[in-house]
Order: structure tokens, then sequence, then C-alpha cells
């Protein structure tokens, strides 16, 4: 239709022809990635209804690799996109933008638009085998959805650890709608200082970014906001440059996941840093303008993010299977929810663990579960899950990372691991739009700084 | 210290040089976009302080085209970008990101990062010289500015006419962020559409879109959902496109101000599209779930988009200042305030109006009495504000658009136009960075099609 909508506008012109066949190959291309169930859709003979609760790093991974001739999928989760989160930290300060790190479920995975929910898992009833769900939308809208096999990958939340204030003040770093107010946040804290109402002390106190809990992802994000620091806020706020401080705040050390030479390197470098101080310390209490320390120390800051480790949804908490002492739901090495028979429940990612092989709650282990568990689910293996760590990445900022690989010789610092920290996400990122568009964004930053614009 | 840095990292390693100077380079090109006010600013002698209220096509032209060795310019305005209007409707469907269409007006212009004002100007005291703002982040903060001149660009509200409900239930689509909110809700209602407990009456609401206006944002905004709808929904939400409605309201005849030809043109086209309506009607009223008509009529619907025409905004309402009978403020054709004797206040956009040459409320105008402002106040010319209408451009959807130019023999309609509607936009939005980011933008929609994720 559009080629030949594109042939008449172009008609009596010489350019017909070429243009004709580069739309045609162009179309080609997008067709390609479009789903083709139609050729199966007749095929409907005794699929059993696979429903899977989640589009995380688990979860998704068990719908791109199920066999879809072998079961009707059914999604449930409260987003309808991918979220490759190992980047998320760099789209608070808008080195990447918030729609070059997500994938949308929707179009290549399902037979019918249908068999995605937006919605919410509440509860699931294992003798009637339904899973009760609560519209996203609509939080009115109730319904149960019917399964043979169900896969449990609902993630975790971000633990407060009960501690007064922080679910009203802090902001948490999962999912992009919190990169998106931090970054806001930010911009708003910037902006503020620089009015004329704003005191010597309001100052400081805006521009003061407090990071509570030393792992993975608060080092990355004081990282980005390092960059931010050095090449952006010296060019938008030159006034201000030197007004800023971040200050990391962890109960033991830093990067605790990671091989201590480069623990000690990633401490190294970020305490060199004039306006970074990490802080060996408990957080008591958090309000609108302060964190307090157990011992009583009150520390003004405009921001506060909060990353200090996983905790079980709700939803997780009230299943009515066994749980670790974590709250993790305790599956077998074939993922099987233990205490089910039949083989019908399945968990895995951050909201389980495996009882005779706990594993850290990383995206590779619950991408690599998600694969196992569609091969399985396919019959395309008899075996157990095994994972053998594949190593480990972070970035400290000012274009150098950590690389912690497990042969002891393959352990980098600097420049050589920023490349390779940039040249694996981008060849791990799922389709090609995103490959695409990531390597644009860091070009643009690179080039033309951050974009600061406030709406 | 960039390339320092850089080069560390690459010690012993025979990249060094080459990296260096290509990141010298691309550094050097970094800069050369970064304001020079270093070396300017201690001339600090008998400069006049010029206030620009907004960041419009407006006021952002005054700014650019000033000249920053005479005057020491301070802005103030509630957005810290200049957006680009004519894409933003290209934003509600995602055929184009949000930040594509702004540029954030920091970093270059201003000798001091103070000379921003991330406020809203409340009153102009023209005894004392003063505007009052209100800081946009913390309302209660208000304070004065002093000026020597004072240039008015806060261009104008969407006209609700007093009609009941719009301001509740309609969206309007003046800023990024009613763009952003239309996506949403575009995507919500789709999504909700496919839930098990929408009812067939349900889907047929929900999917229903009313655009209340038949000026070029209504009919460019029909055009976009059209897109979506033949290229997107088809592939996502096959089972719902053959529900989605959209219905045109208007008074009068759509795109009264372009010539008739094309204005047939137009209406043909759109009404030829299966579920496209132009109803000629008035609304009496908006509630969360309809719209009613003069004539009593209910409409069903799941989103009404309101583009019907300009108001004042309150801030130009209470200006003690001559306006006409749309509440403009009258100039005369030096763009000067009447009843300002010492020329030192001027008025220009779409909150303004010359007695003696009412023009049309266009970015082109606008940006044209910006540059010609700017020019007089540098003191490069003594004429008096021309205006000459360059021509008007429109989309309609499925690759055509309309162009109007004045000499009769260039009105065009089709496919012609529309590689004239996105080249033509292209080279005129402000900067690099979007330039690059816009085609990157449709070559992906193109592509890829549109991101319906919601978060
Ligand atoms: C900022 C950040 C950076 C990280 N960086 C790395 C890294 O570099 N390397 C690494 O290996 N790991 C990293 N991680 C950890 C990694 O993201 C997690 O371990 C991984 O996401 C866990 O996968 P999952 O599938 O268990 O859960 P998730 O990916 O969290 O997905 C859970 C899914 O369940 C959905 N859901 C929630 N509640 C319900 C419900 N009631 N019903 C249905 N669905 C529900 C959610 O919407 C989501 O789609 C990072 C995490 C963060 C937050
Ligand atoms: C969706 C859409 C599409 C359009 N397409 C076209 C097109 O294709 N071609 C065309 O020629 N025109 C188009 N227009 C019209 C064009 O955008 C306007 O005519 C133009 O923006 C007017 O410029 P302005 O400078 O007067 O006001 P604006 O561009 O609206 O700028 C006003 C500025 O003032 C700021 N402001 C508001 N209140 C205050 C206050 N109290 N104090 C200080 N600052 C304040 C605002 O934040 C803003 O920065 C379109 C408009 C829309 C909404």
């Amino acid at each position: 239709m559009l080629t030949k909508k594109v042939a008449l506008g172009l008609s009596r012109n010489i350019l017909t022809l070429n243009c004709d066949s580069i739309l045609g190959c162009v179309i080609a291309a997008r067709r390609f990635s479009e789903n083709n169930f139609d050729i199966l859709s007749d095929e409907k003979k005794n699929r059993k209804q696979l429903v899977i609760l989640g589009t995380g790093w688990g979860s998704y991974s068990v719908l791109k690799n199920i066999n879809k001739l072998k079961y009707d999928v059914i999604v449930v989760s409260p987003r309808n996109h991918f979220l490759f989160t190992p980047l998320l930290c760099s789209t608070t300060v808008g080195t990447l933008e918030f729609r070059s790190i997500i994938e949308p479920v929707r179009g290549v995975h399902f037979r019918n638009a249908q068999d995605f929910h937006l919605s919410s898992a509440l509860s699931i009833d294992t003798k009637r085998k339904v899973v009760h769900c609560q519209s996203e939308i609509h939080p009115k809208k109730e319904y149960d959805i019917q399964y043979d096999k169900l896969v449990i990958g609902v993630g975790a939340v971000s633990n407060t650890f009960g501690i007064p204030g922080v679910t009203e003040h802090a902001f948490f770093l999962k999912e992009l709608v919190d990169a998106r107010n931090i970054r806001d946040r930010i911009i708003s804290n910037f902006e503020l200082a620089t009015q004329p109402e704003s005191s010597e002390n309001d100052k400081d106190r805006l521009l003061h970014v407090v990071i509570v809990g030393g792992g993975p992802t608060g080092v990355e994000f004081g990282a980005e906001l390092y960059d931010f620091l050095t090449e952006d806020v010296s060019r938008h706020f030159p006034v201000l440059q030197h007004k800023v401080k971040v200050t990391l705040i962890e109960g033991n050390k830093i990067l605790g996941s990671f091989d201590k030479r480069l623990r000690e390197y990633a401490e190294k470098k970020i305490t060199k840093r004039k306006q970074f101080e990490i802080l060996q310390a408990f957080v008591a209490e958090v309000n609108e303008e302060n964190v307090i320390l157990s011992d009583g120390t009150v520390i003004p800051c405009g921001l506060v993010v909060w990353s200090t480790g996983l905790s079980p949804r709700t939803f997780t908490k009230q299943l009515p299977f066994e749980k670790d002492k974590f709250g993790h739901i305790i599956t077998d090495n074939k993922l099987r929810v233990q205490g089910i028979s039949d083989e019908s429940i399945f968990a895995l990612g951050d909201c389980a663990d495996i009882d005779v092989m706990p594993l850290p709650a990383t995206a590779q282990v619950a991408e690599r579960q998600g694969r196992w568990l569609a091969k399985y689910l396919n019959g395309q293996t008899e075996k157990e899950f095994e994972f053998s760590n594949m190593g480990m990445l972070a970035y400290v900022g000012g274009y150098t990372a950590l690389s912690d690989f497990k042969p002891k010789a393959l352990k980098f610092t600097g420049f050589h691991s920023w490349l390779l920290w940039r040249s694996a996400y981008l060849t791990r990122l799922g389709n090609w739009k995103l490959r695409l568009q990531v390597p644009v964004d860091w070009t643009k930053t690179f080039i033309f700084g951050r974009d600061i614009s406030r709406f």
C-alpha cells in the first residue's frame, strides 16, 4: 500500500522505480520483524496455556525463547516494555534517553493483542489454577486468568529496612519513572539554586546528592553524576560547579561483590574526586531536606537516592509457597516451585532462589534462567539449570570502568574496561532499534552534552 | 582534561595519538558551541539590562540575535527550553521523541547561569521598571527583576470559550507535557480496551478520539493518529484496528486559513478515510466520557483534544496596557507597546498585535518579529517591521501534505508536499543536535514503527 502511494506520488518521475525498490526493501525489513502467527493460528490443537508474570529479565527471556507452537502464551505485567536495567543510571542525567533502553513487548511475541495484560498479579489459586489480576490502568477492574503452566518472574522492590521517611522522601532507581523523577529533581534543584531567593545555605543543600547504598547501582549512579558534573554543570551552571557535592553512604564496603583489587581501585578513584565522599555509616531517618545518621548527624541534601538491596514484593509475600529467610520463593534446580507436585509453577530471577544453589540477584542470572526454562518447557533439555558467572562490569565515571571476570587474569580497570562496558551493553541490547539508538545517544552526549530541559 | 584522561587510560597503547587527535577535534567542535563570554565579561560598561519574557518563537528569536556586547540579557520563562511547535503533533503518537524537538536555552546564550530564571512574570511595574516574578519550582518564592528594556513574548493559552468541562477533561496541545499526556492516554486506552473486563461499548468509547477545532493543529494531530492507526495499531492491536474512530469537530470550515483548493483537497483526503469523520457542529460540554454537542448529541469518547484557537494568558490580561478585542497587547510597527513613551517595552508574537497590521498567530510571524526586534535593539536597523507571508505547510497523513505559498503557482498537495514538509522543518530546526535526531527518529519510526511503551 505504501509503495503504491509513493509510486503514485512520484508518478512521471524518473525516481519512481528506484524509490520503489528501496522502499520495498525497507518494508520487507520491517515486515521481517513482525510476527507470523497467521500461518500458525490454525494449528490450535492441544496447546497448553502458559502464563508468564512479568516482563523483566527473567520473564521476558522466557517469552522470547518459548516455542509458540507448543504454548498459548499469556503475559501479565504492569509494564508493557522490557527495561534494560544496566543502563538505567545513564538516563538519570540524560547520558541516554529514556526510550533508548526499553523494548515494547507487544507486536512480535503474541498471537492476539489480548494475550498481553497491562495488569498486576494479585494472587494465585493453585487449586483452580488461576491467577487473579488487577488492571494497571483501572485498579477497580479485577479478573482471573487460567493457566496450565505458570512462570513467576516479578522481581523485587527496593529494601527500605522500614527506615522512617525513605518511602516518602527518597528516590529509588528501579523503573524508568524513577529515573525520570530523579532527572527532573536534579534539573529543578539546579534551576532553583540559581534563583535570587536562594541563600548560600539553600544552594549547598540543593546541590548535595546523597546516595545510600554502595552496591553497583549506587556506584554507577554516582559515576553518572560525576560525568554530568564535570561535563555539563561546568557548561550550564559554572557558578554552581564548586557547590555540588556527592556523598555515598554505605554501612560496609562499597562494591562488596567485586574482587578486592577492583574494589580498592574504585574506592581510590571515587575518593580522589574533590566533591565526592564515601561515608561508612547507617541511615536512621530521611526527611524532606535531610538524611539523619544513626549517630545523630544531620546531613542536609536536595536529593536522596536509595539503593540498599532488595526485598520481596507484596505479591510474593502473600504467595502460599515456601520461602527462604530473604522472602525468596524456593525452587529446585529445575526452577520448580517447592510443594507443587504437577510441575505447573516455576519461579525465577530476583523473586526466587534455588535451594541447593543460592545465586546473586542479577540480570545475568535471571536472563539465563529464563532461557533455560524456555528450553526446558519446549522439551529441548532435561538437564538441570546450571550457572557459572560470566563476570561483572561496573562504570565508575570519567571514562573508566571495572570488569571482573572469573579467571584471575581477567580483572581490568580503567579505560579498557570502559570500552568493554560500552560494547558489552551494546551487544546485549535486545533489538536493533536500541542498538541503533544507544550509540546515537552516546555520540550526541559526547558532542553536544546532556539535555537539561525540564518539562 | 578529557584528552588527558583518555590518554592516560590508553597509555602504552599505540592508539593514544590517533584517539587523542580525534577526541581533540570533537572537543573543539563541542567547545565551539559553548559561549565565550569570558572574553567579554570585563567589558561591563554602560550595558543596558534587557529582560526577555518567554522562551518561545518570538522571545527565543530575540535572545539568539541580540548583541550581548550591548546588553546584559536576562530571560524569565517557566520553560528552560525552546519548543519547536510545528512538530509537536508528531510526538503525541511517538513518530518523534519528546526531546528531539526541544532546545535547552541554557549554556550558549547567557553570561551567568543566574541570567536565566525558571520563573513566570506575574506583573510589571512601569514606574519602578521592574518585573515581578514567581519561581516555577517554588511558587512561594517571588522577587523583582530590574529592566532598562523589556520584551514581552509570553504567547497565549488555548481558548476554552468557557465551555464547561474543557479544562478538566480535554487535552490541549501546546507544550511537551501535553503531548506526553496525550501519548500516555492513547496507549492506556488501547491497553485497557484489550483487557477482559472491557465490554464492546467500552472499547468503542475508549478508541474514539474527538478533536475539537479544524485548524492546522487539529488536522495535523488527526494526520498523526491516522498514520499511527494504519502503521502501528495494525501491528500491535490488530483486533482493535476496525474499532478506532476519529471525529474532527469544527464549527466552520477546516483549515480556514488555507487556499480553497488545498482546503478541499484536505477535506476529501480526510473524509475518504474509513474511520475518520468531519463534523460541522459546536461543543456545549465535555465530561469524563463524552463530548456533548449544542444540539444535545452525546458522543462517547476516550480522548478529547482541544484546539480551537487562542486566548490571552492571565499575565497578559492584567497588564495595564491597551489591548485589542482579542486581548492582544497593541503595539506600533516597531513593536513598541502603546503608551510607553521611552521605548522601554516591546511585545511580539501571539500575545501582541500591531495596530496597523494585524498578523496571524504563527511561529513564522513571531520568529521574524524576534529577529527584527533584535536587529532594531542592536542598532542595525531603523526601518519598521514588515511581514510577507512565506507560505504555509500542513501534514494531512499518509505521506501527503499541503503547501500554500504566496504565488498562485506554488500550491502543492500530496507526496511532493510531504517531502517539502519534512525538509522544511529539518532546515528550520534550530541546532545540529535536533537536525541529527529528528531524521534518526523518522527513520526509526519508518523501519521499526512507533514505541507504544507506557511508563
Ligand atoms: C539500576 C539497576 C542497575 C542494574 N545493573 C545490573 C547490571 O549491570 N548487571 C546485572 O546483572 N544486573 C543488574 N541489575 C539487576 C537486575 O536488573 C535484576 O537482577 C533483574 O532485573 C532481575 O530480573 P527479574 O526478571 O527477576 O526482575 P525484573 O527485571 O525486575 O522484572 C520484574 C517484572 O515483573 C513485573 N511485575 C512486578 N510486579 C508484578 C506483579 N504483581 N504481577 C506481574 N508482574 C509484575 C515488573 O513490572 C517487571 O516487568 C541492575 C538493577 C538496577 C535496578
Ligand atoms: C501544536 C502546534 C503546532 C503549530 N504549528 C505551527 C506551524 O506549523 N507553523 C507556524 O507558523 N505556527 C505553528 N504554530 C503556532 C506557533 O507555535 C505560535 O504562533 C508561536 O509559538 C507563537 O510564538 P510566541 O513566541 O508568541 O509564543 P510561544 O512560542 O508560545 O512562547 C511563549 C513563551 O512564553 C513563556 N511564558 C508563558 N507565560 C509566561 C510568563 N508569565 N512569564 C514569562 N514567560 C512566560 C512560555 O513558557 C513560552 O516559553 C503551532 C502551534 C502549536 C501549539
